[in-house]
């Protein structure tokens, strides 16, 4: 997709300091990027991470990205090892930043050729309103009201629904559905099957049987958001479920209604929150981890995989509750010991009474 | 979306009990439904809970809907404190069911400018069967002998395939998958991305590889069903899978072959049930829940979030299996503790004969 | 949707050995697939599982397909009892494998009638290629440079972006998006709303926000494979993520992106892989267990239903770590003992090193 780039280019770009020999420098061409590992002489790869740091003597990449402290390692390999003679070394004070700033460049350029576009297929209300450089896929349906901001991108068979908005530069993947009156911010990516404000999970009970709460909130989902596939947030049941700028949700995620997502709070797949429950900012949710409703999460909270988490945290820190691991045999004599464990104590108190 | 109303109005609706000064009740305008806390004057709100009675003295709510042992209180706040004076209470056995039928009532008002039709896109093969007054969506498609009840909604990408069946009055949101020869009865809603009757997960194993077993049942959903956005719902192996009326499922649940689940049992979101089990009716199960195959579970259990239930209940009760949370370094501590519980056992006992 | 068949047809095209009564054997028609238990006269039934042998004596099955060591009480069956007096017995070395392929060949004879065609609605661009017999469901989108196999079958409302290719004889269910050079190999099984190759969830931290980490990989499926409704499996970040040949996922799955999972290795529904973690061939993975990024699973580990994966396994076997379910009371005790259990620990030395 992206075509062959040279160093001078990329650093004319991107910043960063070259470190190798002049003539070579410009002779390498970059067309891949790769881990340390799978490089090879058209790659450029980066160190980030100290643990990988001996790949550098090994690797076979055309251009290492390193940090300061690792330039002499990184020209020293060039120097003694089996890369061309010529293999460069990219300085920058943060590599793993620097890479996700390449990954942005490269696909931008494989982007770069497309132009936005109204597929004729799709069914745009005459009420809708779309910003300059709007593109919607084939089958799109944008219904009456909804409000399409300039340069956003409509995947194909994505559905707007009435009264939606969906802000500028925002890219919508193939079958996202965005619910009426629920709102996007600018610059968020929604992944494919997304749901953005389908109705909560709220009845009453009434003689054993179930009347439905009708969700009259919306969903409002803030700026450079990212939404991960088949992620559900759920409308609000009287006032709004609300996620902050910058807030990461990875895939099958479920946010119910009226819950509060604080902005840069990241969360890993597969985890839930349910309803009402307020998380603070910076928050790290691990995959699979739950969160009860009704509660209160401090900011930069670190709730790690499959933990439940049943109360509210008020202190930073990391937070675990997960059964360990074990091999079957053992798991199943010490699961069910568990289940006598507050007699153990008893007994241990009742030992300890006598001795 | 929905209009101002008046206190007359409602009260000839729904019923209850108005109490206030006459002359303001008649003015008293209501423009939304609002928790006590976020209540204004133009607001309706309501007390369920006990736990929330003190928020009474404090709402700016128009009106309050409470039940008759908090009669008084509600009336007292409207004389001495923020509210305009003449701030209504509105008397009802069941507070929290009011509100649920309010808010229907409010829906349906917000959609009644609706009218059913078949949207000129939509693919609805001649041999389908539509009753009266249904509505079809942009791009939903309707395969040869499907049947679509009286004033059933097929909302846009909806997918109904051969042979399915969907009852009167069932509302399909965006984009949800009705697979061939399964049925949903009447008054059902469904959410966007729901998947009736996609094949269950049966192989059979044949020298390291897998056969498929081709699943030959269907789902069948009762009537006034609700279903989350992204819930899978498998067809029978052999039989079908069966979810019982009044029966309400959340967002991104699992439900496997041949279960069947009991008349208005209720599943929070990401819970799951394995093949053939058997769900009782009045149950609660809990987010992230997961219940093993082949087992039976009793009427009017309720199943704690992500519990994994292992094997089944005869017993109606509340069942939890969940590790607590805790701060990272003490459940470091705990769990590699955890993984010797048996030999601390049997230590246990050894000092016990001992002493 | 099948018709009546007969034994001979049945033995024509899928082997095994008929005992009976001659003249019976031709009468019998066979007009369903049934449990031993649900069985009529009309049912083929079958018996694989020695704990259901005791069903044998009552079944109403007009055919019970058995192992040879089953072969005798079978025969039985027919002269003693409720089935009509030439209820037939069909022996074949493996009945759950001849159940497996009797499904197969019963399914495929009510898909016989249909035939190859691209819907006029669907949207195929001029650049795509489509092999021969390839049928396109209503408002499928098959983008620029897509490849499309032979005899594949795209159902309605899929996506297959640019570049992406589907292999021949492979059968995508309706809503699947199959994402921008992503490739899924021949004879698949993709179900509802499945996204293949979504990006992976990177993000490199900057200054408390995220910078995204554009997912320059794709998703590569082999031959063979099945992937249920709902399940994702991300793109790679850098490499791709592989599923090999035979691999069968469940509904609602998590592949994370770059990870790799070896041939025949089947998931059940819910289950999650975090980044650039390896299983291999021939494991079985439980119901909604998670699996730790950057690890490694050896060939044939079996991880049950639950389980948190939270470091690599070497040694084949079962691996479990599952909180045991009981009656809340009970947990309550236990659990909140849990949180002393290495103090207890403690305790306990202290009371052997006085003993």
């Amino acid at each position: 997709m992206a075509a062959v780039l040279t160093l001078p280019e990329l650093i004319a770009a991107l910043g960063g300091d070259l470190l190798g020999a002049a003539e070579s420098l410009a002779a390498t061409r970059i067309a891949r990027i790769a881990t340390l590992e799978d490089a090879d002489a058209e790659s450029i790869a980066f160190l980030a991470n100290p643990r990988y740091a001996a790949q550098l003597a090994s690797t076979q990449a055309g251009c290492v990205i390193v940090a300061p402290a690792m330039a002499e390692a990184a020209v020293a390999r060039s120097a003694r090892s089996a890369p061309a003679a010529g293999a460069a070394t990219l300085v920058t004070p943060d590599p793993y930043l620097y890479f996700a700033r390449l990954t942005q460049w490269w696909a931008a350029r494989g982007r770069s050729g497309s132009v936005a576009s109204i597929h004729p297929s799709a069914f745009v209300d005459p009420s809708a309103r779309l910003g300059e450089g709007v593109s919607v896929g084939p089958f799109a349906v944008i219904e009456a009201g909804a409000v399409i901001g300039a340069g956003a991108v409509i995947g194909p068979h994505c559905v707007v629904e009435r009264a939606a908005s969906v802000g500028a530069g925002t890219r919508l993947a193939p079958h996202v559905t965005v619910c009426h009156g629920c709102s996007i911010g600018a610059r968020c990516i929604i992944h494919s099957g997304a749901v953005i404000g389908a109705d909560g999970f709220g009845f009453a009970p009434n003689q054993g049987q179930w009347e439905k709460i009708e969700q009259l909130g919306a969903a409002v989902i803030g700026n450079d958001v990212e939404i991960g596939a088949q992620t559900c947030i759920d409308r609000g049941a009287l006032g709004n479920t609300v996620i902050e700028d910058g807030v990461k949700l990875d895939n099958l995620i479920q946010i119910a209604h009226n819950v509060h997502i604080g902005a840069h709070t990241a969360m890993a797949a597969c985890s839930g929150v349910a309803g009402s429950t307020r998380i603070g900012k910076h928050c790290m949710i691990g995959g699979s981890a739950n969160i009860v409703g009704h509660i209160t999460i401090a900011d930069h909270v670190f709730v790690s995989a499959c933990t439940f988490v049943s109360r509210s945290i008020s202190k930073p820190g990391q937070y675990t509750g997960v059964f360990p691991m074990d091999e079957n045999a053992n798991w199943e004599k010490n699961a069910a010991t568990l289940r006598q464990l507050h007699a153990m104590r008893d007994r241990l108190r009742a030992l300890e009474k006598k001795s």
